[in-house]
């Protein structure tokens, strides 16, 4: 297996000489506010946990998988124990209200925390994850008594939580669902019906888990509009928050998947099972959408630290395995050198290592965002979080997904024969980070979220704010000219193409969908583009000012060029890709696709 | 499971209508000719035999796998039946010499038959596909005393066979081979050594096998102009060809891998185990060379299968999952439409179909090929097929095989969700692919290969015919003159770049490993637009003469302005990442990879 270790010299490049994460903390209202050394400090306790006590359980998770009998789950061994002491250290309520027993800290701790739990286990990070989700989603929209039932065992890791939205006919098109919920005499909900694809589902590492279920209430219009949110336990719970009988609900199989196979995915059968609606009827999708936007950048956060673990396993055997000669020799006593002094492996680790810090960056500055949105000291600090994070996500979610694939295919490549070998763990990685492009809206309805809903609706509006900031930036940037320049140029095509697509898509019914994906890619390419050359800067800065720490600048400063030279340009790639329209996708007959 | 029907309409227009293959073999000599009809009837007998006999054991073998215990090798259920079937069937020997028990066939015909073999079992195709390497090695390498010992018995499947390079501590750099060969009086071999990732190793489908063994024979010279080639059977063969004791040939272990889990991927141990030398000492790899040019263009098949298979899964898929309305309505009686109606679904399904279709396009090309190779009629013709050949060959496996896998990941991504999931065989393809970018020299050997010596090593000279070529045919075609004229822009830039990496890496000897990959990219997506532009005119002339296949002919002629339009554009992007140098990818230390 390759061995993983916690990135955090770039982990403070980020957060704090990028970003300024301790500045932005002072900043905040009703958290608490990390120093420097106090952050490093959890991080670090964080990367010992991930890297001694998670990382031995990857393997073993993905080749026991989880085991399904009579409707009983048992996850993989040593998964349960793991779960326990992770939530007794406190780490599952780093963020969470300390009324109901959480630490308070800002959000993006936890994000930092995340990328290091995922990419030492994946599947296993899943099951506090999706509990997480819960948590804020009950934090939200559930009523004050139901969030003293039901939040301090989940936060204490007693309980874990779901959310359960796909139904065999409906994955992206939620109209279609069918689950019912016909009210009670005393305020509660029967729930009934079957989910599928659900995460976490059903599992020996809780107590009881609560299950957000979106289900349309008796009489309730068609479509979107009559879905409703609830809370189903899997236990039934009394008002004093104490465990009753079960609660009609049963999981009836588990998949066989390509990967992640230490996380339960589950068809749950609900039969008339008490549930308690969040929010208002009829607005459950609005409710379930903050569940969705965290497990959007979650899933982000997945495919990053993948990409991250990818990278660090192909460096570490690049630098070993010796053969046939580079130029310069790096290793003359030897007969061969080591493959990382040949230029395509080169091409492949500096691919890997820009997706990795990159989609890092990417992911700091939504957790930032997040930060703002729920502890801005003003409504205005968190209105313009909450529309430039509405922008980002989908750009996250599905671009970070892509290169994370992406990153993780070319970990095998730099392996060579050993990278499809199990033991080597390279495989493993590229089968667990394939679902990231598929879950949590599918990267094609991650392309359609950011091009109609968050750009042309409001009229380019939160678009424009961030292309001026990028345009602005190049412009003052102490960066190499060039690399600026090929940025600036890169940022007007995004900004035209966007206006075009305004234009055009309105006499052109199928163009937006002709060009969703080469929108989100064209966005993801420049955007990280922007965040590469503002880590050149910084890095040019440290390097003028001497730092005693060259080499790593150095990686930086060189890195950046990588990107800006040789992954930006397929941003022009996807610009021209959507000029040529949607005739070339749409004339084809669907009988002239068979033969 | 994706249900597999053999694209016989594709396989008739490629090779009639499209190559003119039955023309064709009335050119050749000392094969058959078989006419139009006898070729159909020779490949639906084909087909009937991979979906009836071998579909149905594919996700058997990737769910049992092979069984290692104590040196022996047990295969999947079924397999070793489905081998001797197929043998009895006359299909191993094809296109075997008849004077050994084949049937005469040219070897196009093979190349036919196991893209359905490999778009249904490619781990079980590798057995017969490696014993088959091993037949052409030894028919050109052997003495003739040594063929009548060792080809009968293979050619009727009696016996396999496996090409043994790698050590573990050599693959792409064959130089550094340690495996010896020591002389005996009577003229033969002691051959002692470990080898790895032996394909088809060692199994329980032949009596015995044929291992064509890389060996340095004792006070050799170092590095690769000291490797000599050897055939070494499991188990002695006496001089009228009769099965003695074992021969010191043991097999260490198996691998687990990501895929191809029905094939054994063996270490074998050669314990002075007797040893023919095949060709002249020192030579072997040269030697070697036949059986690796035949396995590299196998291989580009088997990506350009599943390619084809995914593709047919996907589409199944899309015409049958209904989710959300399309533009315009397919099924105004359902709640929702075929995602088949979605601009980005078509956008996945084209890449798909123009892949697979193309990708035919490129291996029967190549295949014409072989057929002149070993059968033209005068020198002159088989020295241009050798030239074109050798100039096709890593296009093929590098772009084949990279392009197999982009389907194949499509493919899931179609199914969204269900795509993850075991039981729909969609993420089977995925892992069985991935292994074609790696084995038989990697895809960045592949790029060094062409790049250094099929086109620089002969001053571009053999490019020049082919660039040629196509550039009058953009000039003469009755295709549609803005995809002509696209394709014409490529090639010229794929002219002007090889004159460009001629000069320029006079001067920067990282240039070409630099630009390998990108110049193997952007050949094969200007070759296939070549290929696709020839197909379009096909289909124009048939439906401007009316055809009933209406239908058909529609689907090639969009799916060619689709790969023209929205593929070829990805060469223009490998172009100017050529140009941008080496110096990105070297001037980064190795220290600054780390952090």
């Amino acid at each position: 297996m390759p061995s993983y270790t916690a990135p955090l010299r770039d982990i403070t490049f980020v957060a704090q000489e990028l970003l300024g994460l301790s500045r932005h903390y002072q900043q905040l209202t009703g958290c608490e506010a990390p120093d420097a050394a106090t952050f490093a400090a959890i991080v670090e306790e964080g990367a010992k946990f991930a890297e001694q006590q998670l990382a031995p359980l990857n393997a073993v998770g993905d080749q026991h998988g989880c085991q399904w009998q009579d409707g009983k789950v048992t996850t993989p061994p040593g998964f349960a124990d793991a779960y326990k002491r992770f939530a007794d250290n406190g780490w599952l309520g780093l963020d969470k209200n300390p009324a109901f027993g959480g630490q308070g800290l800002p959000p993006s701790l936890g994000f930092v925390n995340y990328e290091m739990v995922c990419s030492v286990n994946h599947a296993w990070g899943m099951y506090g994850n999706l509990a997480g989700g819960a948590i804020s989603t009950l934090s939200e929209h559930a009523d004050e008594a139901l969030q003293q039932r039901l939040l301090p065992p989940m936060i204490a890791g007693r309980w874990g939580g779901t959310m359960c939205l796909t139904e065999a006919h409906c994955g992206s098109d939620l109209g279609l669902l069918r689950t019912s919920a016909k009210p009670q005499a005393d305020g509660t909900y029967q729930v009934s019906g079957s989910k599928m694809f659900i995460s976490a589902g059903e599992h020996d590492m809780t107590e009881n888990i609560i299950h957000l279920v979106l289900a349309r209430i008796e009489g309730a219009p068609a479509g979107v509009k009559g879905i409703s949110l609830f809370a189903v336990p899997k236990i039934q719970v009394d008002a004093q928050g104490q465990l009753g009988a079960p609660n009609g609900v049963s999981c009836g199989s588990i998949e066989h998947k390509m990967g992640i196979h230490g996380n339960a995915t589950c068809v749950l059968n609900f039969d008339s099972a008490t549930g308690y609606l969040l929010g208002e009827a009829n607005r459950g999708l609005n409710a379930m959408f903050t569940y969705i936007n965290e497990s959007r950048l979650a899933v982000s956060q997945q495919a990053q630290a993948h990409a991250e673990a990818s990278f660090q396993g192909a460096l570490a055997y690049a630098r070993d395995r010796v053969q046939m000669r580079a130029t310069p020799r790096l290793r003359s006593d030897q007969p061969a050198d080591p493959i990382i002094g040949h230029a395509d492996v080169r091409r492949m680790l500096l691919t890997q290592k820009a997706y990795a810090e990159g989609g890092r960056m990417l992911a700091y500055t939504c957790a930032k965002g997040v930060d703002q949105l729920h502890h801005g000291a003003s409504a205005g600090v968190r209105e313009a979080a909450a529309r430039r994070l509405a922008l980002l996500t989908p750009i996250a979610k599905g671009f970070l997904t892509e290169t994370g694939n992406e990153a993780a295919q070319l970990g095998i490549q730099v392996f060579g024969g050993h990278g499809y070998i199990r033991e080597w763990g390279m495989e493993q990685i590229a089968r667990d980070v394939r679902i990231t492009a598929i879950y949590e809206g599918t990267n094609t309805i991650q392309g359609l979220d950011l091009l109609t809903r968050k750009v042309l609706a409001d009229g380019g509006e939160a678009l424009g704010e961030l292309l001026g900031e990028i345009e602005d930036f190049t412009q003052s940037t102490s960066a190499p000219t060039h690399l600026a320049q090929a940025l600036l140029k890169q940022v007007i095509a995004w900004r035209e193409v966007s206006a075009w697509l305004s234009d055009a898509s309105a006499g052109d019914a199928n163009l937006i969908g002709a060009s969703a994906y080469d929108y989100l890619m064209l966005s993801g390419y420049t955007l990280l583009g922007y965040l590469w050359l503002r880590a050149a800067c910084v890095a040019e800065r440290a390097l003028a000012a001497g730092s005693d720490e060259a080499a790593f600048y150095q990686g930086k400063r060189e890195t950046a060029r990588f990107y800006l030279q040789r992954l930006l340009p397929r941003a022009n790639l996807h610009e021209t890709l959507i000029r040529t329209g949607s005739n070339n996708l749409m004339d084809i007959s669907e009988a002239a696709f068979a033969r």
